[in-house]
This record gives structure tokens, C-alpha cells and sequence, in this order.
């Protein structure tokens, strides 16, 4: 598939920091800038840009923030081939605590939100967008969303400046025929804007159902190395770049940082592919029951996890 | 997916058996037996029916022969809901070999060749109908075949009387699209046959293609348990189950005997996605040198690896 207008965004260090409360040292965070650059990736998510006012750093690690200073001390020095993005959530970021492009290392701001705040995230992006970056708006579990409140979201995206919007499967949950037809709704809602596809891997289908989505026309693609990310993280970088036959890209620095950094990693952290992830993948909901599971000393009995998330659903 | 005609094989003994050359002992094949029963599924391929003559038994398991005294070991007793099947190698087994069905535990034979063997494998397989059995032919590594000699092995095989053509991604090699048009090469090839689907999950593509061959037609669906087999495994039974809506099949039991034994054994045994296993999937490549790579005491360089691999496919 050699589509020039397709971007990779890899998000390693933002999707998987929610698994530490982004505690990685700056030479994990400088090996992945390397490597990302190296490979060809047109992206590299680095954190979220959050309020110091609504987050300590006793609690959470520098990229939880991306402060000038500390991306300044992973990229200072490198010719910057690449894009830096970071990350907004709605409701915990003021406009004050965003500097003006000019005075950033970063490249662009990506507003996460649900389909009710999409208003607040529109406001947010212009905001940014006027500070001098480029945006996306990527809608948050739209996999629980009704088709109407839906439509209506993507109508209000449509008449906005924001250039990039992406369709989020937040709970893995979603099948391949569900992609395509959500990619091609957004695509054919949103005439003049690029679609993004992130996906999670409860199911072993965050890979295929990128793809499926490039089938339907998205262009902006996220992935993180190893599928490193919360709960079952997601499509694996390097699966992704082999996938894609455009000859900017360059599998072997994913290779080598995989086998530096990713598989010790691993072998202490549990992302992936697990009953507790898949389990709440299928019923459609959010991972933190499954987190909680693996986080426990002991899993706990699968057969009646499943049991009691089933029946929790059916009675919402 | 409710398709009532859709039909599932569960391998997990005979795929994973070629981790551990079939060493496992009764008591797991029993288990395996019954929450297979318990969940509905149609078929448990219990191992290879394979010739003493051509294999010790001090270097292979039980479920490498399939003799009538095993088979009665573990399904004796218990009130048979579910069809057993075994697979039988082209070259490495006799006729002979092979008792009637009204003698044997099994009800299925299942004949695996390359396309070259497939003269062979109709023989082998109209024997086997001839004693009593069903059959399917699984034409193995057709990911490296020319277009024009598969041609010609589904005309082999659209005339003879082998109910069951599958459809075999050897080498987790395949994406979606691939799968798809196969598919329907066969499933035009073959009038008044089903066709069937095994996959490898080398690219965490297992079933997604998996899925993706239901949506063109395919009925008889391959998985194993939490995905276990040879290399990167194949497609997971469990996952499977939840994606068809047939009521007829159950999750839990499976869940259980995840909890209770492939969890455990999985820590032991390193099935799944590797990046050796990864690399040889993406280069169409047999899973040989990443079994290789995954069985040193240390992992060979990655990049190196990848890079050799590639080379001397490029020398093919």
C-alpha cells in the first residue's frame, strides 16, 4: 500500500506513559525519538500537555506536561526531521498553559474528547490553532456513541478550521466492517479534512483494522513500538511500516530499539494481548475493570469476570 | 455473524503439538477435550495420524499417531458431542495405517499437502472416505505458490469427492485483502464444496483474515486455545466464539481452561507474536529460522536477523 498522503503518528511514549504515569527516564524518551526519526515516521506523540494546576509531578512523570524544557532536553541537538505532537484532554488543560508555536518544540496539539464536549475540543483547537499549531480533534469511544449524537458531532467538526479529525475505537470493541463503515461516514461528513484511525488491541485487531481503515480512505495513522499502550495497547508501529510500501520508511531502528528496550520492558509491564482486555473488548467497555484485573496480585476467576461485566452491561 | 452453516475446528492439540512434539499428558488433553465439548465447537483435531514405521514414539507424544488405545483414553467415557478429527501428512503415513471408522474414535480425516502433492492427497483422501471418514484437503503455503499452478490444484480438487478445501496461510504471511481474493478463488473454484480458513498469527493477523474469509464465504473456520501452535500461534478459539453470534457456542468454558492451563503454560512456552516470528511472516518466509532465533539462549540481533532473512530471500 504506497499511499503518499499517508502519515504515521506513533504515540509509544503518550498511549504507553498511561500505563506508568509517564515515569520514563530521558534516555527511553530519547532512544524512541532516534529511532522514530530514523524509521521515517512523519510524527511522534510525546506526551500530554497538561495543567501543572491539575496534575503534580510527585504523582506523574514529565511527560504528563511536555514543558518546554524538558522537550528541550530530548531534542535539543538533533536535526528534527520529524513532528512533535502532544496531547490535550479537555477539562484539564487552560489556554493560558499552551505557549505560542513559536516558543515550542512541538509541532502540533491533538484534543482528545468525548462526543458531548466536542464543542469545548473545537474551541480548544482553534485556540491552538491560532497559537501557530497544527491540530486534530480525535473523538474519544465513539464505539458507545448513537449514530445521531454522532452525526451531530461531525456535523459541528465539519464547519470547523480543524483539519484532521480521527475515529477512536477507545475499548478495542470494534470488527472490521465497524471501521469501514464509521471511516467512511466521518470521511464523507468531514468533505476537505484528512480521517485518523487509533486503535486498541483487545481483540488482536488494532493492526487489521488500521488497515482496514487506510482501505477506506483514512490517511493518518496511529501506532505506538511493540504496540506499547494502556490496557492491550495498540497497532504496533513496526507491523504498520512493514504493511505500508511507501519508501520514506525504514523498519530496522524500530527493530533494533524493539530489542534494546521493548521486550525487557514487557517482560516487567503487561500491556498486550490478555483475557481481562479482551473480555472487556467484546462487552464493549472501558478497559479499567480489565486494568484492575491485571493489576491484581492474582487474576482473578475469568469465566466469572466475564460473568459479571456481561450482566453489568445488560443492565445499563 | 450468524451464519448457521459455519462450522469450527479447534487444532489447539494438534497445532500446538508442534511446539513440543506432542508431549502433553492426558490430563490436559482430556481438559482441552471437554471445554471444547462444553463450548460448543464442531470439531477438536486431537493430533496427526502419522506411521510408526516413520516416527519414534521416544521423541514424539501420543498426539502424533492418534492410535485407537489413546484416542479411548481420553474420549472414553464421556458422552460424545463433538467430531474428532486428525491430520495426516502427505509421505508420512500408509494407507494401512489408517483404520475404518467403525473401528476408530475419529470422524474426520484431514489430509495437509503442498500443490505439488496434490494428486497424492486426493488418493490419500478418497481412501479415507472409502473407510468411513470426512474429509478435508488443507493446501498448505499457498502464499508462495503461482497463480497458475493453484489454478490448476483446484481443478484437481473441484473433481474429486473431498467435501472440504482449505484455505492455508502457512506462514502468517497474508493481509486482509489477499485472504479475501483467495477466498474467492476457491470458493469459485470449488462449486458444491466448502471451503475452510487456517491462519498464523506472525502478523497479529489471525483473525481478522480469520474474519475476513467468513465475510467472503468461508464455513469452516480453524483456532486454538488462547491462540496456541507453532510459531506465532493462530487464530484464538476464544476470540473466535465471541465474534460468531451462533448461540450454540459458549465462551466460558473456554475461559476457564485459559485460566486453569494455557496461562500457566504460556509463561513456559513462547507461542504468539515475537518479532523472529514476525519478521519471517512478513518476508513470506517458512517460521524455520524464527523457531531458531526463539529457541537460542539469547535472541540473535533483530535487524541482523531481519536483514539476512531478507536478503536471501531476495537471492530466491
Amino acid at each position: 500500500m504506497f499511499r503518499p498522503q499517508i502519515k504515521i503518528l506513533d504515540c509509544t511514549v503518550r498511549d504507553g506513559g498511561l500505563i506508568n504515569q509517564w515515569q520514563f527516564n530521558d534516555d527511553f524518551v530519547r532512544k524512541v525519538f532516534v529511532a522514530l526519526s530514523q524509521s521515517g515516521v512523519d510524527y511522534m506523540e510525546i506526551g500530554y500537555k497538561s495543567s501543572e494546576k491539575n496534575f503534580s509531578r510527585a504523582d506523574h512523570g514529565a511527560w504528563k506536561f511536555c514543558s518546554e524544557d524538558d522537550l528541550k532536553r530530548i531534542v535539543g541537538g538533533f536535526e528534527k526531521t520529524m513532528k512533535l505532537s502532544a496531547m490535550a484532554d479537555i477539562g484539564r488543560i487552560d489556554n493560558e498553559d499552551i505557549p505560542k508555536k513559536s516558543d515550542s518544540a512541538l509541532d502540533m496539539i491533538r484534543v482528545a474528547c468525548y462526543v458531548k464536549e466536542v464543542d469545548k475540543a473545537i474551541s480548544l483547537a482553534h485556540h491552538c490553532m491560532e497559537k501557530g499549531y497544527e491540530t486534530t480533534i480525535n473523538l474519544m469511544a465513539v464505539s458507545k456513541v448513537l449514530e445521531r449524537d454522532l452525526d451531530e458531532a461531525l456535523d459541528d467538526l465539519s464547519k470547523s478550521d480543524v483539519p484532521v479529525i480521527y475515529l477512536v475505537d477507545s475499548f478495542g470493541a470494534m470488527y472490521s466492517e465497524q471501521i469501514h463503515s464509521l471511516a467512511r461516514k466521518y470521511i464523507s461528513a468531514l468533505p476537505g479534512k484528512q480521517v485518523g484511525i487509533h486503535t486498541h488491541n483487545n481483540q488482536q485487531l488494532a493492526f487489521a483494522n488500521t488497515i482496514e481503515a487506510i482501505i477506506a480512505g483514512v490517511n493518518v495513522l496511529d501506532a505506538t513500538i511493540y504496540g506499547m499502550g494502556r490496557g492491550a495497547g495498540n497497532c504496533p508501529t513496526e507491523l504498520l511500516l512493514s504493511f505500508l510500501k511507501n519508501p520514506k520508511f525504514d523498519i530496522r531502528p524500530i527493530l533494533s530499539i524493539i530489542q534494546e528496550i521493548f521486550i525487557p520492558m514487557k517482560a516487567q509491564t503487561e500491556w498486550g494481548y490478555h483475557i481481562p482486555y479482551m473480555i472487556t473488548g467484546i462487552l464493549n467497555e472501558h478497559p479499567r475493570s480489565g486494568m484492575k484485573a491485571m493489576a491484581a496480585e492474582t487474576l482473578p476467576d475469568l469465566r466469572q469476570f466475564y460473568e459479571d461485566l456481561r450482566d453489568d452491561t445488560q443492565l445499563d
